[in-house]
């Protein structure tokens, strides 16, 4: 893979930052060693952007919502880009949100970067790729990197764990039990929006908003910034202001209050710390004596032949 | 230390199962290895309790509820165990639930046994120590094990995993910021139990349920189970037998549906595999090149001087 003009990329052109991203997805050892260096170097130029999450389940409006976000951003000034984390997603590309009919709108502005969800297997998989991309996209200068995800699995707690601000979308009627969201993700959420608020939906939206709000009242929230439920129509165009006021309100106030570095600085670690972990699981995956006796070990303490204690002690013993 | 006298235990003797929980609670390398060899021996005779998890915050009421409740099971010829997690222990015994006053009539049954909380220290810490109590007291042939915790910090995710059946006291006028759930609980639990529910008390924990109940309508629940709110009062001993109700009844469901089992077997893996973890970190901590390097790298991770991926690469390098 040719050489990554570091100083192009800074400069924010468009091609160096997306065969950065190529060159971190890549799963050769080679390219990983390029693109950890490329990021060291980068290092001091990122961090600047303020980082959103997004997710909500397919049908909810992420696509509109993105466009008519990504549209007042622009109006702003600003420069967005979107990355998506699709853990559905098979191969770099190839996804529920990779198609490239989304966000037509927005995918042609030259201030905006869009970029599919890159597909998982390497060490850390799609959260460590994408938190990669993340920074090489504000090394090149953008304001606003929005990762978007879908509601399911794990990955929200990935896409909160490196963002500053984490937004679940919903659809008006969200007291229906099959609408009902994900226990954990509540805790995960700075704001729940209920999206579709037009037409018919509009009444409905209102009802949800309250409902969700003296639901929320009932949960402790952290100090620092307390949940906020708010309505929009994404396809109308309305209430989307309110919302980018919201975020800028909340980086505002966390800064202010240091909770915003903290928070930064705390991922990082995390990060860090899962990356060990993964390293270390990858030695457990990649050890012939384990992956063979693993099963059997397993099996015996799923039928209580055998204490947790003793088969954990016996997979470590396999990899000396 | 004394050899243990595994049928001694098995036929319920109360000296042999505290030498037991003494012996697994010790650091002491030989010790940990005839603790394990033991509970190996008596892995057969274990799994056949109700195993309940029971948390609140201090002065919910939580030993005045587990005295009404463990009255209830003696009558109902059930031989209880209680054991106690509490992350504050500082030394065996010497804790906020360590101390003898509590469940004074309870204590002195013959068919109940009551251990506070180990402390931690050793692998795995407190959690480990009271999943291997946990086993002993079933093969000491104890019918129902309630793990009692004090809700902070991590310990509530610690017991959800080892029980059955986990409910969270609370106290009336939970809708009040300053006692609402830590919003990851709610996740954990299969029944909010409101105690306190007389005097003035009572109006109050109706009007509680009842906001409760509709917060949790809004949260999705597994297919299995959905949490139900609860009211009662402990001191007037009203509403316990509701509870013990529908805790059979939640064993005989999931019973039914395969769940039960799927649950504890999930846990065991589970475990094993947090085990596996614990004792790779083990690793870390004793490698003295790790300990004397790692506040560096975690500096220079903190500071944007070096990427997470590379630091967590160095770290492993040190292992070697």
């Amino acid at each position: 893979m040719a050489e990554i003009n570091a100083s192009a990329l800074r400069a924010g052109n468009r091609r160096a930052l997306a065969k950065a991203i190529t060159l971190s997805e890549s799963s050769l050892p080679e390219h990983r060693e390029q693109a950890q260096t490329l990021l060291e170097q980068l290092l001091p130029d990122t961090g600047r952007s303020v980082r959103i999450g997004i997710s909500g389940v397919p049908g909810v409006g992420k696509s509109t919502f993105i466009e008519a976000f990504g549209q007042l951003l622009l109006r702003e000034g600003k420069k967005l880009a979107v990355l998506a984390v699709d853990p559905s997603s098979p191969v770099a590309g190839g996804s529920i949100m990779g198609d490239k009919t989304r966000m037509e709108e927005l995918a042609r502005q030259e201030h905006v970067f869009i970029r599919p969800s890159p597909s998982g297997g390497a060490l850390g998989g799609v959260a460590q790729k994408t938190r990669e991309s993340l920074l090489l996209c504000e090394a090149a200068g953008y304001d606003v990197v929005i990762v978007e995800t879908v509601g399911v699995g794990q990955s929200e707690y990935q896409v909160a764990g490196m963002v500053d601000f984490f937004m679940l979308l919903m659809l008006p009627g969200g007291g229906d039990e099959l609408q009902g969201i994900k226990k954990g993700i509540v805790e995960l959420a700075h704001a729940l929006v209920i999206n579709k608020a037009d037409g018919d939906g509009e009444r409905m939206a209102s009802a949800t908003q309250s409902q969700y709000q003296s639901a929320l009242s009932l949960l402790r929230s952290e100090s620092h910034w307390s949940v906020e439920v708010r309505k929009c129509s994404a396809l109308r165009n309305q209430g989307i202001d309110d919302i980018w006021a919201m975020v800028k309100r909340f980086v505002e106030i966390t800064t202010e209050n240091g909770f915003f570095e903290h928070q930064r600085t705390g991922q990082n670690l995390d990060w860090m710390r899962q990356l060990v972990r993964d390293m270390l699981d990858a030695r457990l995956a990649s050890s012939e004596a384990v992956r063979s006796q693993l099963p059997g070990l397993e099996e015996a303490v799923e039928q209580q032949r055998m204490t947790p204690f003793n088969a954990a002690r016996q997979v470590l013993e396999l990899l000396d």
